[in-house]
């Protein structure tokens, strides 16, 4: 049985992503205009291996959202305990997606503030994210929800 | 004995932090034109919790400089699995203070080429950090580092 983490509406669960869901994960994080230059085939050990990774460490929770047994989107949620901040909790999430077939159904607003509300149970001060510029749908998406875009969000590729 | 993690120049040591050096390190956090603000008086609890917290997870490490035993410098990598850019590690920085007695002296870079280095070795394919957009010199900082501010910094306090 899934571990169910959240109810959305109609329906959806939010639960704890399961190895023989992977594939329809990588599937998620590669139908993306970023991601489908990224990604590499939903085998490919790599994978398996960060599942397992993610599925080890108390910190994380890969969440998948479930429409009729079928996963439709995806996050993973990091809590990362600090000193900054007056030792403050911070949630953050990586690896947002929504099924082409979900978009601007409302689906990701749903998850998202099931997102916020399980950081906050969690004890979580701050939550955080951070959204490629070449998305800027994504970036008013973000401040609907409440976030603010104060800081610059720097990468360096090893 | 310190767990020394790295070394400098001039016989400057990079170590895992220690609880003695938690009032040094929080002294470092408040000494700053956001953390003045932010930060709590450095026996307050919350912060001997956060302590704990870090030094139980074996995917943080909260790292001083020390010069002639004196903490002049700290950070906080955190290493997060996960399923994007195939599977990759991100190591990621926060909490990155240099004493004001050592700024200007080139420990800022030579800390970061360090944690670079060490998030390397770690396996990590990225190191990821946001800075605040008052703090202009700072971006500068990190684009000089190699890093670049592809991304937007969300924050959502709670």
């Amino acid at each position: 049985m899934s571990e169910v983490v959240g109810e959305l509406r109609d329906g959806q669960q939010v639960v704890r992503a399961e190895v023989s869901q992977l594939p329809a994960i990588v599937d998620l994080l590669t139908d993306d205009h970023l991601g489908s230059a990224r990604e590499r085939p939903a085998d490919d050990p790599a994978y398996a291996a960060a599942f397992e990774a993610i599925a080890a460490d108390p910190n994380q929770l890969l969440a998948v959202v479930l429409a009729d047994e079928t996963v439709v989107g995806t996050l993973q949620l990091t809590f990362i305990p600090g000193l900054s901040r007056g030792g403050a909790l911070r949630a953050q999430i990586e690896g947002v997606r929504v099924a082409a077939s979900q978009r601007g159904s409302g689906l990701g607003s749903a998850a998202f503030e099931w997102a916020i509300e399980y950081a906050r149970e969690r004890g979580a001060a701050l939550v955080q994210l951070t959204t490629d510029k070449s998305r800027p749908q994504a970036k008013t998406f973000y401040e609907r929800l409440g976030f603010v875009a104060s800081h610059e969000g720097m990468k360096l590729p090893l």
